[in-house]
């Protein structure tokens, strides 16, 4: 790569699927194929400390977008110490129990700055970050979904369910998902981001509750379709239960394009083991959207269905390359 | 003061009158005067978010520690920015509410790293603090006093109070203090850090609850008796509702001196103001102690019985340079 201009990428999602792919973006920080790094983050999340962090203060839900930022920390003992100090979960059984250090530091940070860019900016710093992390919207926000197969003797009737942690644990079909607010504020920042990037890359993760939340968000959406960025989408490797009970690769690509049908997707990364006997179809669904395919090897070998970050950093890397 | 060279000092107490006595030795450190500071921290508590978390993780109490530490902190926007973030307390009604974002911060440190000394380095090295900041036990520990006048009809009678909260808020009269465990662990680096100073402060503060504890720790006494380090007292401005209502300056040196009979005090600085007609009576008991008396103007000019930094630097100054 070392032939070839860095790119500017930002990685859009949440959760451990966005911790994966910046663990692996950062790689590419290394090597010199990518020179700027930003985290967009979804800030839908009800569950947990950041739920309970949230209904407090009413703030964003801080846990992704610290996840996020400890995915990004410096390679030395102070943004490894750090990082791991701002991860830490406390236990027991007071009223601290399951509260994340981080999550407490953002949320201070916040009440004194007053603003929340500007706060994750300084936890950047802490961390020595590898790039910057930003929350996709500056106010926090529920997923709603339209959801079949919740009422007895009418498979097909469409229930309501509202939650990031209600959306992501029902035992029907999501259909489709919305966002309340529909269409929140987004910090310049995030804007500039996407449209300075080289590529954008989007996914892998909870694909109802971190992914796709993006591209609902009017502002943030209008952005990835205006820019000049190449859209990269990663497949998960496996259906989730939950979320995504019974679907496969082109399942998920199915409704991404629902969801934001005016959306150019330049390449669609699929791990090789999880394509199995749905290539054919899957390689459709792309054609059809006018992407290309890539399958490569991307999958952890522990077993779990998570992306390995050493094989998706040489994947990206192949891809960023290849433009 | 340049001609002579820099001091190591460490400073002993708790809450704001150690708070201000440290940021008047920073002020020293600026100017050369002072090259070591060493804030060795009372831990106590047993209210509020040093309390509750004390209560719920087995932890020293962190608020003293945390309040030494910001009143340290570095003099650019960084060191400025991270203190305030630590002295964040949280409002609302929720069950954050009264929580301190550097107490939550510190537990986590000491959680991960499982070394109390360890980790408040670590919080120093954020802050960019000048100085180090020490508990002055391993252990936490609670105040017991004997209290005078709590049986109605026997004014005379003792009866004993448990806990720095209810010591500090009693409506009887402190005649004796006590520690438990009597016997607490103490930091080597406590030891060196009076072992090595030029000059060790006592005071101001809490004066049964903040500044007498540190003398009735062993070890921690042991250390202040055989150091060269010459020992300074710094009285309170004022008499304290609850710990020493009715003291007089000589009250406090009094019941000092009967807590540590062994300590050889080199100087008392007592404020100008606060003395009044007390000084022939201070004058006597600072000369029965065999130590020399300071009366210097170092209060603050808003009226409040506390001590002004800049006017306790200078003070300071002049005492060390007179060695």
């Amino acid at each position: 790569m070392s032939d070839q201009r860095a790119q500017a990428v930002v990685a859009l999602g949440g959760g451990h699927g966005l911790h994966a792919s910046l663990s692996a973006l950062r790689h590419l920080l290394d090597d010199l194929t990518v020179d700027a790094l930003t985290a967009v983050v979804t800030v839908a999340d009800n569950g947990g400390s950041s739920g309970r962090l949230r209904g407090e203060f009413g703030v964003l839900p801080p846990g992704d977008l610290r996840m996020a930022l400890a995915a990004l920390c410096g390679d030395d003992e102070w943004g490894d110490t750090w990082a791991r100090v701002l991860q830490h979960r406390f236990e027991g059984d007071g009223e601290m129990r399951g509260h994340v250090v981080g999550n407490l530091l953002i949320v201070g940070l916040w009440e004194l700055l007053g603003d929340h860019v500007d706060a994750l900016d300084w936890v950047g710093r802490l961390l020595g970050a590898r790039g910057r992390v930003l929350p996709m919207a500056l106010t926090p926000m529920d997923i709603t979904a339209e959801v079949r197969g919740l009422v007895p003797g009418d498979p097909d009737a469409l229930t309501s369910v509202r939650g990031q942690v209600e959306v992501a644990t029902t035992d029907g079909v999501i259909d489709s998902i919305a966002l309340d607010p529909a269409a929140p504020e987004v910090s310049p920042a995030v804007i500039d981001a996407i449209t300075g990037a080289d590529w954008a890359v989007l996914g892998p993760g909870s694909w109802f509750t971190s992914v796709l939340p993006h591209l609902l968000v009017p502002a943030l959406r209008e952005a990835l379709v205006r820019t000049d960025a190449r859209l990269v989408v990663v497949l998960n490797l496996d259906e989730q239960e939950g979320e995504t009970p019974g679907f496969g690769p082109a399942d998920h690509l199915r409704v991404l394009a629902e969801h934001a049908p005016d959306l150019h997707i330049h390449t669609v990364l699929a791990d090789t083991g999880s394509v199995g006997g749905d290539l054919h179809e899957l390689e459709e669904m792309v054609h059809a959207l006018g992407a290309r395919l890539v399958v490569d090897d991307v999958a952890a070998d522990d077993g779990t269905p998570r992306h390995d970050p050493a094989k998706l950093a040489a994947a990206y890397s192949r891809i960023f390359g290849g433009r």
